[in-house]
């Protein structure tokens, strides 16, 4: 095990407010860190920093704890290029939708299912993404179900059971039934490789007794509970989130202020907001800083998916969060990284403190404020990854 | 002098109707081009290429012509986060907006300014932007701009004249001393190194007599005019440009049906759509659908600056453009390529066809729609520079 001191840093986004100037970010100019393994060792201002076996000049970069992206759906066969085309386009489109994707999905092998995470995580890591849950729903069987979220167990910790995403084909005219299935043998099939548990609470989808029902059969297996709340409507997802104590209420589109209060008010619930969704929907923006300024806990994630919102990058979300969703740079950039983690219930990741995940992006920019600043533009320079730097 | 063959390309963007599909587009499915030293030898089906000295496997991804970018502002010194952070987080800033950076790029070295200049030019060329006009307008005196241009004029062909960018600080009570100056001794100090004259046409900096007389003087010297026209409010910048011959009416945000109609009318008159100034201003977007529908000539470009537009990507600026102008993805992409290609009059580059110069960029994606389906994703994978090969 060999350590690093990374020095130089213009600019360091701790997430500790302790360790740097007492905003959320903690931030420490001209700092140093030093990675010890897979774990950092050390934080703080340059001048300072102990020898290490290593020294690497970040050149007066900005550096920040590696995005932690807590929804993706990327568990799936297929190809919806033609349909985001035919949305985007005007032109009516009558296949299949997220159907086409179950469809494609149920015809891949595994080693497909296998290639395609792999290639969407990598393409995130090089991108400074260094933890990422996964989430199955393209299945809808028990065996299809499990064995995607086999797949994905085997690739990131983080692997989320959402048989609840849609009604399977084969129970269009027996949703309850369909909903016995989840919470009977497909969640005995998929409890094994998953930690969270998720259900699409919407009209179309699951009503609120069916997601309470979900969720609280995942929670007898030991799974924790997410929700995909109120994205398209106003809904009980929100509600039941906090009821239940999920660790997230993902989208939070559309929410009363009993919403925003609950969220407030709640101690370890997060409302995380996607949008990645809202920006190839063409649909309107959460509202950010009215749960920041109730006080609610916000994350940022990408939601990548083939239907809705195809982005594996979390510097997109940020720069649209601040452009739509009345977020400020330093707000975004805290959700996309300890704000991911709090949705995670993860302290190990998403901040540089002693002890922490050696995970730690640089920037090419001299701020993380560039992420907002300079949109699009490819800023990730270099990634450590449990310690291990990655070529970008 | 050897040629490549570029083969295994799953769709590829010639912007030439006569040699694919006969949309714009041109598109040419399982295609292969051939690189003849810095010009295309050949374009069509992979299964029909011409041998050639060497063959690159393009493995199924999409091709298109390198962006041409053809309005920025990369002639500055100084830094302006602090500015764009309190703007976004809605704090007041009263320090300078561009001023700051004319103080900042009169203080800089000749060095620093093509360093500074080099930097954007390479990182937008890793983006895939092979065609890069810039503009000076920091320096508003016959030395600084005429030394600023110099400089351009070694790193791109493409050198635009603005003294009209802003008045002087020196003349901020005499605005028509200030247009004599940039009329007068400024334009023949700069002549030499530009191709192009552009004015700002707004309220609070130059009116429609005065960027009138700027054009008018810089036509006489051999100079081609572009214009920055109804960017913040109407005004006769669109009727200037078209009356004028400009190459190009930069912004288009409000506009009169009879500004609408003009550049429909128009030959030769582009109108060049810059969406990453509205996002990063929160200003309203312009609408490319009514110009679009009205039959007029829309290029998009990034208008990077360190004010109003920081972006270096053409691709993020495909997204916006579908997302917030009412663009198809297919329109954009033409916009972004054979578009800007129309705005700089140049027919050598935006386009895939046998004698245009070797400008090609490859994707990470089996198709030119993931620009707008996979928003802030780096997609670019490789791109040929005039025949050279770049590491991305
Ligand atoms: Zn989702
Ligand atoms: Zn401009």
């Amino acid at each position: 095990m060999t350590s690093t001191v990374v020095t130089d840093i213009r600019t360091l986004v701790t997430n500790d407010p302790a360790l740097g100037d007492g905003s959320p970010l903690g931030l420490v100019e001209n700092a140093a860190v030093v990675l010890d393994g897979e774990h950092i060792a050390w934080v703080g201002p340059a001048a300072d920093a102990p020898a290490a076996d290593a020294r690497y000049d970040a050149g007066g970069r900005a550096a920040l704890p590696g995005y932690v992206d807590s929804h993706s759906h990327l568990l799936f066969g297929g190809d919806r290029t033609a349909e985001f085309n035919a949305r985007m386009s005007g032109r009516p489109y009558t296949a299949g939708g997220i159907r086409t994707t179950v469809a494609a999905t149920r015809e891949s092998t595994d080693d497909e299912l296998a290639r395609n995470l792999r290639h969407f995580l990598d393409e995130a890591c090089r991108q400074g993404t260094t933890t990422m849950e996964t989430k199955s729903g393209y299945g809808l069987s028990p065996e299809q179900e499990s064995r995607a979220l086999r797949v994905a167990a085997e690739h990131t910790d983080e692997v989320t059971y959402m048989g609840a995403h849609v009604v399977a084909p084969e129970y269009a005219d027996d949703p309850d039934g369909y909903v016995a299935l989840v919470t009977g043998p497909m969640l005995d099939a998929c409890a094994p490789y998953a930690r969270w548990i998720d259900v699409f609470c919407e009209k179309g989808a699951f009503d609120g007794d069916q997601a309470r029902a979900v969720l609280t059969a995942g929670k007898a297996k030991g799974l924790t509970p997410r929700i995909h709340a109120n994205q398209l409507s106003h809904g009980p997802g929100v509600q039941l989130a906090v009821e239940l104590g999920a660790a997230s209420a993902d989208h939070c589109t559309h929410l009363s202020d009993a919403d925003v209060d609950a969220l407030a008010a709640a101690d370890d619930t997060v409302a995380t907001l996607l949008p990645g969704c809202e920006f190839s929907t063409r649909a309107v923006y959460p509202d950010a800083r009215r749960l920041l300024d109730a006080g609610a806990t916000v994350a940022l994630s990408t939601d990548c998916n083939p239907g809705s919102s195809f982005t594996s990058s979390m510097a997109f979300c940020v720069a649209v969060a601040v452009r739509e969703m009345g977020m400020t740079p330093d707000e975004a950039v805290w959700s996309a990284t300890a704000g991911g983690a709090r949705a995670l219930r993860r302290t190990d990741v998403g901040r540089l403190t002693p002890g922490a995940l050696a995970d730690l992006t640089l920037l090419d920019a001299p701020s993380h404020v560039h992420l907002a600043y300079r949109p699009g533009v490819p800023l990730t320079a270099r990634v450590w990854h449990r310690g291990t730097p990655l070529a970008v």
